[in-house]
């Protein structure tokens, strides 16, 4: 397993979904950071099941602890160990799953990589649980990215099963607006509609997929390391440790197929006195490295592969297929929870590559007396 | 900058587009594999300027040379260094290039990220020439994957500016017609339009660009190492490496978006006492963790950036808005030279994770004298 | 800071002396392997205060928990995170020490690195007791190397101020003695003249320092991975991350400098058809690789730096010099708590080269069931 | 293998004694460094074979070529890669040390580790002129040390065979001695004794050893990322890299073990308005962490194993002991070519931590048009 990422600021995961707890430490978040729990518990509450009509039942208090690394209010150089306690839990259901694995999920992999020894009760350490311990840590990173560089990250849904938001260019509305529907979504009127195919997912047993954007803004120049830490390859590595994640491209992405070089290219022109390109089809990234435009992706988030309906699978140890019904309490549609998970990961790739060029100092205070 | 790759097998490129050489050190690499340089000179030939009448006219022979790690026809378990020489190069036409930055390309990043002492010449570091040290470790890579494993990595083109090639289910077909056309295309018929597109947008001094598909077959289960290191985290790291991609998508990718669960999860089944899924939408991986199916991914590559159009771009001494014409060879499309560069950087991926997980040791044969 | 350490078998440790807990988390623990409390308590207890006459009189219960990586009774391949909380804690005479720093100790560096914002309660992160946390973890690197390769660890104090043990040959013999004594020599007879001498120390309100030899037994040959992973070069940057060492040799050590190349050099020999060397000059590491002989190694331990004698320190907010005086509970004489520690140390170097070279498999057995 | 060393100024040594080359890759140095290959050659010559009467006769050009991440004098932030070629190489001899390994050298580990597959030649990648590679990053690192925080490292040669240096304290002296004689010690009137035990040991077909201090001076307070990348940790890792060292020690080294904590703390004091200690037996680091005081340090160097007398062995193909003789052309004692190694690990080392705490910023000057 591999179970840390990042280079100077480098979280550890750890945790499994029917444990102890899910926690995460943090080695290399500079001192004199002003943290607490009330900083990081807003992020868990966005990403917490239970939350809206459209998330799972399961009702989990995930309320974060601060284990070290924080002292009389500020971060003091030293690894931040952060956890929440697990509750709520049934296990009962899952030894089946370590005969007869579950579509779509780690169950046959897992078993299979760990010699059988894996904790495969609610997934182990495979279920979306551990993204916790991901937005434990982004809730560090953004804070930082924030107070030292202003920097802003929001992340949206595009897409729910097909139904598409309308486009909308102003990201101070998309801000304002992507709290107040359960889908997260800045257009309010396809919202409904959206939620509308969640509970209609949800009654046939069923579940759906769709796509989330990202938009960064006030991003300084310079961020990213060619060519194997480019910033694409890192926000990319980092997106695709959410499960249920099959796809990510950076501002015209996969249109970029179909463009000529004389559209796809963003002419630069000055404002303001800065150099800024015209368009961004760049998504705010050349070589690899930021520009200063907004960085913009998107990614594909799968349908969760828990449903209710009954389900074509094998017996490993009768060597036959067999049927399974997976049966409790699952989300329809992970994508509106995926959203603040999303945001996580890229202020810890941002943060980290703003601690490794620099425009994040190691000691970003220091103290007066 | 962050010139290494890879955990066990890992690589570190260097070198420039108009410096001396274009080199790699391939560090980690299991001792006992046969190895000379008649290994890696086809790979580099695939990716070489000047193969066919769709690629840049430039002639650069692309000659690699072995300096360190092999001895007698084996390797040694030391680092192996390998490079080719530059020549054919014509510098002076760059020099414009640091004041008014050609649009999509890195010139402004990298003045702005290195002070302005990165070496400007053909795009120094940035250039695509420099993913001829990824072909030069990606053919060790292949190599070990298919002594050891039998893993047989392909890719092809799948869609030219828009023109989508048929799809083909047959593997082996694939692999057999893909180098029958410069355009790198299984579907033999569509290449020729694909060419002519090609051809066109040369013409009108402008590029396309296209999407490549990658197939990886033989593949044990088991290999990716969750949740950071998962193999659809590490390969999209390791393909964002190549200039020009600007999406990536495993196995269903973004149709998953607009899928029900019960479509997309992959049921399972035996067959020859083996545990296979019926359909693969998951794109050989399930949990970042290979399952033994295909693996299979889907990448945007842009247009060239290089384009004999006259732009818009800005001056950064007289800090106004100016016009820029690129002189010179360039490819109108990249995608057909960009194949191999998948391949390899899919190799040195799936190689570093064999040796992870121990499916490849680290002495791959002993010396019976 | 950089609180991760090793590659394959990577511990990062978090907690402070006065915060809440001491605790690390291991990843890369292959699974398979039989692990409880249990398995850690009794380690804990050799290095726990307050065990003995000659060791602080602070007491700390030092009662380990596992949070996460074992199920069943087995680890999981899933993270290791384990922890002990903080009992019996008094801060409040600490506060002096940031503007008076102590003598021998981080106070003034840490204040320095980290603008003030330094945990600095009972020393925090740069307190002796975050080695708890070494062993932890290092009580699990114990379990799998003696579970797999049968691998036996055992340090011993060799000096204490001045007073040498003396010298035994018989490795037996030095595991059966070391812990019949609190000052942990396999001398009994000049352990009586050690402990007065400690004893001494402590009424004179001062400290004394000593040396502990370490010696592996059944070490497979080829463990190592020169030129920069070599077995001196990772156990020595290892054993330098206990606070107060201040040298290390191997083999022969600081005596090379006056020997002979013909009386160095350890000649080879064979013995039950395997190839030894007749001395072991060497401390069975050749080339940085373990040749199979015992490996050998001697670390010099500093007399503890808190001593409540007065001391000369300055007033960094009077810019001037100033006298200090440490009250409390120390210990006059760290070497035989150490001991454990180095212990600890080394099993994590080793288990991390076991399974880097393979000797460890990464699933050490498989579920029958 | 892992060949490759530092977090920030991170080398990759390749290359073999009897191979074509031995080279380094830099990747991490700032850009906007003064340098071109005569700040290299240099550092090579006082490493270089065949300087004076008591270093091998053979002769080795050593001739330095930087051959990328150098452009107009100046570094460009893109991996430096710099070799010599090898010359004056007759690997005839060593073919039979496959089958009977030379004592003390690396002969048996490495054919054990590697399968047989070794480039055994001049002892390959065991060799002491891997060290080379050592050297050119060396003197890339001190450059960077030197040019932007006046940084100085000197080491010298304190005894050989057991005759010791006069202490000399001030260190300026030492500097301007150092050179001034073939067996780099700064007690001028001491080396003529040093230098004859030297010469007897040759026409003995012996070989000697010794000890070499090392003082760096004008280090920043902070240097150092404790717990496991503190200053000692990553020096001895270093420094353990270089064959033939046994041992190593800071400030007081093995020496504490005798003192009084009364005696060993360094009393802090103020001069000119700095924190300074009166004395300096923590080699000037504390915690892990520099205190600005200089940092010292003193190593064990093995006699050199390659000596001319007979010697016995094992022939491992007949399973039986017999004798061996090493003929050629072997340095009677490496002390004093291993000085200049000693100074560049240690420049790696500081300058690779000036970066991470970033009093060495990633560009160090900005070009101005």
């Amino acid at each position: 397993m591999s179970n840390s990422l990042g280079e100077k600021f480098r979280i550890t995961s750890f945790g499994e979904s029917h444990g102890k707890c899910v926690g995460v430490v943090i080695d290399g978040c500079p001192s004199g950071l002003s943290l607490s729990e009330d900083d990081i518990q807003p992020e868990l509450n966005r990403r917490r099941p239970g939350q809206s009509q459209i998330t799972t039942k399961r009702q989990e208090e995930d309320q974060v602890e601060i284990l070290s690394g924080v002292f009389n209010g500020y971060t003091t150089g030293a690894p931040i160990c952060m956890l929440i306690w697990n509750k709520d839990v049934d296990s009962t259901k899952y030894e089946l799953f370590r005969d007869v694995p579950r579509p779509g999920h780690a169950d046959f992999t897992a078993r299979q990589k760990y010699g059988g020894f894996n904790d495969y009760r609610g997934g182990g350490r495979f279920s979306g649980r551990i993204t916790a311990s991901f937005v434990m840590a982004g809730a560090v990173a953004r804070k930082l990215l924030r107070d030292v560089l202003n920097v802003d990250i929001t992340a949206h849904t595009i897409e729910i099963g097909g139904i598409k938001a309308k486009k909308i260019e102003d990201i101070s509305l998309i801000k304002k607006n992507v709290e107040k529907t359960p889908i997260r979504t800045a257009d309010l009127e396809t919202a409904e509609k959206m939620i509308e195919l969640v509970i209609q997912a949800e009654n046939e047993g069923d579940s759906i997929g769709g796509i989330i954007e990202c938009i960064v803004t006030n991003v300084p120049i310079g961020l990213g390391e060619p060519i194997f830490s480019s910033l694409e390859s890192d926000i990319s590595k980092a997106i695709f440790s959410i499960p249920a994640v099959k796809g990510i491209e950076f501002g015209a992405g996969f249109r970029v197929s179909r463009m000529k070089g004389s559209e796809n290219n963003d002419k630069f022109t000055f404002k303001n006195g800065q150099i800024l390109t015209k368009t961004n089809n760049a998504g705010g990234i050349l070589g690899g490295i930021s520009t200063g435009m907004p960085i913009t992706f998107r990614i594909a988030i799968k349908p969760t592969a828990s449903i209710t309906k009954k389900q074509e699978s094998v017996s490993i140890s009768e060597k036959k297929e067999t049927e399974l019904q997976i049966e409790g309490r699952h989300d329809p549609c992970i994508v509106p929870r995926a959203v603040p998970v999303v945001e996580s990961m890229t202020a810890m790739v941002l943060a980290d590559h703003a601690i490794r060029y620099n425009v994040i100092p190691p000691v970003i205070r220091r103290m007066t007396s």
